[in-house]
């Protein structure tokens, strides 16, 4: 890439100032990052420096340092978290579907190359293994790199890494395989993530799921993106018994709140299993989620309940 | 001012190609208005036209019609509400208070001179009379011109408008004249509502509310306003027997979500009043407010709850 040397000269100069000055704010210099989160509406992020700039053969991978949120990574221009906020996000989609299970030991990720779920994950008791499969590889040895606390559990002992693209590797589930929760960690629903947010994806995910399974996926803001969780929601309401939407405050994300949709062969998703009764969240490092949380997330505003009737 | 005149021209270009073309994107002209909500961190919103700008005694206001969100207000460079957004604000603000106490006959608000929180609050059954007192009558005047919708109850009979500083005016609020609730609906923590938020301020509010009074403030976000919340929930907890936080979701406010501290000298603020048993809420046109999200919005994260300790 052409601008590969220049990027790298401007990262050595604030470098080598950051190191003299032994300061953190080093520069007056204003250069911001800026999401367009809808045509009308957007975010604007300072940074200190880009750690990171690759194509990858599936999407645009951006490391950003910033003054605000400390690192972030950014692809095809949309913030997929920073360090200071990502446990809302990962603590949400990750512990909500598997606390509703009595027993999940069988776990499936499609996306999350970053790995912040499988850390949620590998805090639920009942794990004993989790497929992680990834369509990027770079996103997995970008996050490996660049953050290594949300990576930390890659390597981790239970967790197989499959880079394949989810809904391939869902279509060839054999029935000795079968998963009690499968996770869809995705970016938004356009470029590689596309397929993730139709009618014959939620299907496959069902037949990939034991008799228990549950399934849930991150569905977009329920300011911006009512649409799209009118029709999920939809979508997942035939495919399976039991659905339900949950919510958390998530900053930088559009609007600052997020949706997931959650489907269940049986479980009732909106509290936390009574397997859990005797079970001690308070050595976990939760910052988000309890479960009292757990609970009180799918309590929803009647806008948003009307979205999903 | 002398840049009226231009502001009127504009506005008048614009309005006449949007009348001939019939359509709402009738620009190519890329207008944006930018709102710093930390020094590292700011939101961007397209905005139509300026419909409004003065310098009151006290601030600056603006009012802008958007592309996403309707009309805006603007006070001090700092949105208050937007059309599209404005209801989880005043109903959060206005109702989680009042159907916590039994039955809230006298009201103060301290600011609000919009009109939303009003509006809200006429949607409890035992309200009698409110007492707003706004320290700039500006703000009374520009939301009746430009937010009907929201000012549509500053005329009520049961509505007196003081345009007064609250602080003065409650410390003299007579034994006679004392208050079931007091809500503060202010702007941030600098300019005319910095005496809002300190300890004197809560006292008095204290002393101002009848025996078993209800007092709660809109106090900034969870994520960017850590230290002023731990401030105000230690001095609300010296001040008041019960003192709780709750949160809601609020795009285009810094980070998305927004919390609320309250004071109760004796009802539980945590759950509706068991006098509203047989209230029917269906008809009040709520779009976030119901019984079930009054008690979910006051189960914190742990991040929030380790604030408040």
């Amino acid at each position: 890439m052409a601008s590969k040397k220049l990027r790298l000269a401007i990262n050595l100069q604030w470098g080598v100032k950051y190191y003299l000055s032994g300061k953190e704010d080093i520069t007056s210099m204003e250069t911001w990052f800026f999401e367009n989160q809808t045509g009308n509406f957007g975010i604007k992020i300072r940074i200190k420096s880009i750690l990171h700039h690759e194509y990858s053969a599936f999407q645009e991978i951006a490391v950003y340092d910033t003054y605000e949120f400390g690192r972030m990574l950014v692809l095809d221009q949309a913030i997929m978290f920073t360090d200071i906020n990502e446990f809302v996000y990962h603590e949400m989609l990750g512990l909500v579907p598997l606390f509703s299970h009595k027993a999940p030991k069988r776990i499936l990720i499609i996306g999350g190359g970053d790995g912040g779920i499988i850390r949620e994950c590998l805090k639920n008791p009942f794990v004993e293994h989790i497929d992680l499969v990834e369509i990027d590889k770079l996103v997995i040895d970008v996050s490996k790199e660049f953050f290594p606390e949300i990576s930390s559990k890659l390597d981790d002992e239970k967790v197989n890494i499959i880079t394949e693209d989810g809904i391939e590797f869902l279509k060839n589930v054999g029935d000795n395989d079968k998963y009690d929760v499968i996770l869809v960690d995705s970016t938004d629903p356009v470029g590689p993530a596309e397929g993730l947010f139709k009618r014959d994806f939620y299907e496959s995910t069902e037949r990939a799921l034991k008799d228990n399974g549950i399934f849930a996926a991150q569905t977009e803001s329920p300011f911006f993106n009512k649409n799209l969780i009118r029709d999920i929601s939809k979508i997942v309401k035939d495919v399976y018994i039991e659905s339900a939407l949950y919510c958390a405050m998530i900053p930088v994300y559009p609007s600052g709140s997020w949706s997931f949709t959650i489907g269940s062969k049986n479980y009732r998703p909106k509290d936390i299993n009574e397997s859990y009764k005797e079970f001690n969240f308070s050595n976990l490092n939760l910052k988000y989620y309890s479960p009292a949380v757990h609970s009180a997330s799918f309590v929803l505003p009647n806008f948003i309940k009307d979205i999903c009737k």
